[in-house]
């Protein structure tokens, strides 16, 4: 509704400082073929509630310690080492870039959500860091640029992830210019596009990195900037994988989503990270070109993905080895690997394809991932992160490597991906909430705080998750509008209230007319359901899982006196839920009647994203029947 | 019974050609406290039957093709680039040597099996290459000798396989002189043990290799030269482990079994080819230094392996990522590992325990094994092979890698471990059959043929396992012994017949006083079994596996109109059986009532052995009850 800055431009570098500045992550241009649009920064603000506090904690606790992580860790030593400011040889995986990238953009989408002075600080000096190591032609990779100089630029693109690093500087910095306005890393980002520009397409190199996220950065990048040649580097990385070129360096294509191209490709396969990033990266260029027929495939392998590849906590990747999705129905509950960075994967494909089609399916998706499988990777301290989020841990289960669920969470990783890649999702977490159309205002998220778009003012209240109800009220609107609040898929038999008249609320969008002064209620059933998995899905045959709203319950040992591995549940039982708030934080427990061997007993179970606050102990999500 | 000419020097190379010749592996010196002893070579030979149609195949097609595969992937041309004859750089992983060792045992077991001089050719050439290849002072390892002739030997003892390519380097030496009198190989083999011996110990480098086999491999040195530092060696390779000598070199000690000492553990755990070549090691060294503290705490992981880390196929290791153990219970058939090298290792080690106890269930474990995950790993034609031998194979499994069941059996891979693995163990399978003690003979495995020790001769009919019934003839005998016969734990209501009474024969040994001319007729029933896993282990949750004698079952689509998919199992129903000669080279098959969906329908199903030889399409052997 509101016309942004940008230009278009169809060669050269932009100018910066004449770029839009208030925009939220994967926010489309005028152009895009879009059916919501994202609210621009500031307009939704999460106060209170059940995200506010994981928020506080997330800025003062966990992004402070980041900076000492990426310290400690060699991350920014190896950008010194590169910058020829220090000496030695760089310490980390070839990626080590992308974690100090993905920390500066945590830290400003967070200087948005709460300006501070010690925050700036913070980026400016990392920011000089980065900048400084960049080489001279723009090309910026600290790890390959000291390590690799005899073998040099790009020697192994499956592997050497220099795309990736670059398209998380971009999204960083995109993010800083939208946040702080300070265009020092934008310019390290345009100057790196560029010389990727130069390098990579149909009639220069001919190929692409093993890692994607480079292409939804590219395409925001565009946003950005107006540049049309980032867009377009973009559609070339999109279109020019799923040909095989992992082949060229004798790699294995179904890892690297290299085997079938994206617009013809119906599931998502190999590596799940580098799959759901590709699959954002492939919605963002669609809508910017109105490429109908690329956002249909993305739909079908969406609605493929939910179908048979993706776990009830949103979780995504059933395989240890090489962190990918399995076969369709091969959802092992013990053996997920559904790593943190799969569900912000998931999250971030999942809201490009709500926003280009309007479809709560997406905005659902959204929920369970958040609340469940992205959750569930940090600890209620904020600062102890999973790497691997399974939905069960057995007894005797012996922890083999560093990111082993059976050690608990933990501080940091050798391979640090998801850390930093939390603190963003959090920061940037009130993007999520809304989007607006011509028609007026749209609720996806339920969280207290204040939503305003185009003269539009929500208040919202909910103790939501623990609650069903969601008071909106309008405080102010310039004429009537239509608030559309989600119904998720779960809550049969909502309600909402408005102008005194309370009607039933169908799964998908409840559409309201409201202008200002209007209250309207959202009631969403918060009985404990039990869910039984597809019939294919051998792991978890015979056995159901507890939900309770948009949460998913677990049984852990630290809740019963015999061994959660010999659990049974009474599935026809009513199930109760007490909130206790001296419980993990505050959570709502869920009990159910079951049995161990002879005995009958009484089974708590915890929120999922909840485990492991108390030890690393036996758990289950999926529960045999008695 | 009879006494070796095995001498025990304490130091000091052996004089080789003055050792036995004649015995089996794994043939425990007359000191050692063992309760069986394994017969001479030749002393049981398998004629007809299942098996020998197998092992005929082994020798003409697949060892002879093994020499050319050799040739292609590199491995003998890595020896002459090592001797010098020829230059380039080695190619193929850097154990490259150990598949030749292994061809190498698998020629001179056949050569006893079925003397050839095309046999002994093969030898003596690949012998003399391996002998050109050997350092001056003892050590060989083609590939660290070229490609790593930088970094030194040793440099990175947890992956760098120096140990494990000496160890099959002894087995196949031993092998050799023992079945062929050629000490060709015996010579490079006392080399580089005393190269090590020198290396190697408490008082001298303190380090042990990642990948186990070496142990066993200089136990039988030991056995075969007397040379008694060999056997020192060895026990010290077995206590040096287990102390976490691996995280010197920053590496998880859990893969290497380096976590727990040996004789401390209480399971298997990690990678387990190395854990179960481990422990065939520790067995080895128990008997020959009557350890009984070591002997027991092996049982006590064999047992806790079978009880809660063994697939009904006898197939060991759950996991894909690091081709490990998992969790007691997590058994996925679809994502089973259970490689066939691991399988062969389970074999050996069994076959030791045996030895050791007499205790039936490990001939029990034996049959299993080799009837089920072992034999799955070749295909009918004998010359294509499975590293992984899953459970289950879904409907629309993509094949991600070199070894994906999803391809089929191949011919050979990348990490050739696999095949010529398989050739030793066919080549030597005969000696599984029997032992002797003090009291006469034990059979333990059934196939037709013969079997001779200590003046008793014997002659075995016998359909096995299609047939249950075993006819042992007493050909000659110097006077009354007793007859062993292993009754499997499967076989409930077997019965013995003998001196034309016939009595029951419980699972375990059935013991008959014989003489010559005596015929004892074993009978074991035949019905099919339905079998339930253990509650723990979730991923067989509800299923059931329908055996038949030895042999595991599976239900394969290419005999069903239905997906396999959705195959449910009438588990109360009798299931049937019928001998179809034309199908899968002859085999009974399976036949049981069950349904699809609401369609009722007759399933068919395979021995598990056979599947994928009509195309690797969908297969499950645990069923789910209607």
């Amino acid at each position: 509704m509101t016309a942004t800055s940008a230009r278009t431009t169809d060669t050269g570098s932009a100018d910066a400082s004449s770029a839009s500045s208030a925009r939220r992550p994967a926010d489309p241009t005028p152009a895009a073929r879009v059916t919501l649009r994202p609210l621009g920064l500031g307009e939704a603000r999460i106060a209170g509630g059940f995200w506010a506090p994981r928020q506080h904690v997330n800025a003062t606790a966990a992004i402070t310690q980041g900076r000492a992580r990426l310290e400690e860790a060699g991350n920014l030593e190896n950008l010194r080492i590169a910058a020829g400011v220090s000496s030695g040889e760089p310490v980390g995986p070839i990626f080590a870039d992308s974690d100090v990238h993905k920390w500066l953009e945590a830290v400003a989408w967070e200087y948005d959500r709460r300006p501070s002075e010690e925050l700036l600080e913070m980026q400016r000096e990392v920011t000089a860091l980065v900048a400084a190591a960049q080489a001279d032609d723009g090309y910026l990779n600290s790890v390959v640029q000291v390590r690799h100089r005899d073998r040099g630029r790009y020697f192994d693109l499956p592997w050497s992830h220099e795309h990736y690093c670059a398209g998380h500087l971009i999204q960083a910095a995109v993010a800083q210019v939208r946040c702080t306005g300070d265009t020092a890393l934008l310019d390290v980002a345009v100057k790196l596009a560029d010389h990727l520009a130069e390098t990579f397409g149909e009639d220069r190199r001919h190929d692409v990195d093993g890692h994607p996220v480079i292409e939804s950065a590219l395409v925001e990048l565009h946003r950005e900037t107006g540049v049309a040649r980032y867009l377009e580097l973009a559609r070339y990385f999109v279109e020019a994988r799923g040909h095989g070129l992992m082949e060229s360096y004798g790699k294995e294509p179904t890892y690297f989503s290299d085997r079938v191209p994206v617009r013809e490709a119906t599931t998502v396969e190999g590596h799940a990270v580098r799959a759901v990033y590709l699959a954002a990266g492939a919605a963002d260029v669609a809508v910017e070109l109105g490429d109908d027929a690329l956002l249909q495939a993305l739909r079908t392998q969406f609605d493929h993905m939910l179908a048979t590849k993706a776990y009830v906590t949103g979780g995504l990747g059933s395989r240890w080895d090489w962190e990918a999705f399995g076969d369709p129905y091969e959802l092992p509950a013990d053996r997920a690997y559904a790593e943190t960075c799969a569900a912000i994967g998931g999250v971030q494909w999942a809201w490009r394809m709500l926003l280009a089609t309007g479809d709560a399916r997406y905005a659902d998706a959204i929920e369970r991932m958040l609340f469940n499988g992205f959750l569930a990777g940090i600890s209620l301290s904020g600062t102890e992160y999973f790497y691997v989020n399974p939905l069960q841990l057995r007894a005797d289960a012996h922890p083999d490597e560093n990111r082993s669920p059976a050690h608990g969470r933990r501080g940091w990783f050798a391979c640090a991906c998801c850390p930093p890649n939390v603190m963003r999702t959090l920061a940037s977490l009130d993007g999520y909430l809304a989007t607006r159309d011509d028609s007026g205002v749209q609720l996806h998220q339920y969280a207290p705080g204040t939503v305003t778009a185009d003269g539009i003012a929500l208040t919202v209240e909910t103790e939501y998750p623990w609650d069903g109800r969601v008071r909106v009220g309008v405080d102010a609107a310039p004429g009537p509008f239509t608030l559309a609040l989600r119904v998720p898929a779960w809550a049969e038999g909502a309600t909402v209230t408005a102008g005194g008249a309370t009607r039933p609320a169908e799964p998908g969008y409840v559409r309201v007319d409201a202008t200002a002064g209007d209250v309207v209620e959202l009631h969403l059933p918060m009985a404990v359901r039990t869910t039984t998995a597809h019939p294919r899905v051998d792991a978890v045959r015979g056995c159901v899982a507890l939900e309770r709203g948009p949460l998913v319950y677990a049984a852990e040992q630290a809740d019963h006196r015999v061994p959660v591995d010999d659990l049974h549940i009474d599935a026809d039982a009513r199930a109760g839920a007490t909130h206790r708030p001296d419980l993990l934080g505050g959570v709502t427990v869920v009990t159910a009647r079951g049995s161990s061997g002879e005995e009958e007993l009484d089974l708590t179970l915890v929120p999922y994203f909840a485990w492991a606050n108390r030890g690393a102990g036996p758990m289950r999500v999926w529960i045999p029947r008695a």
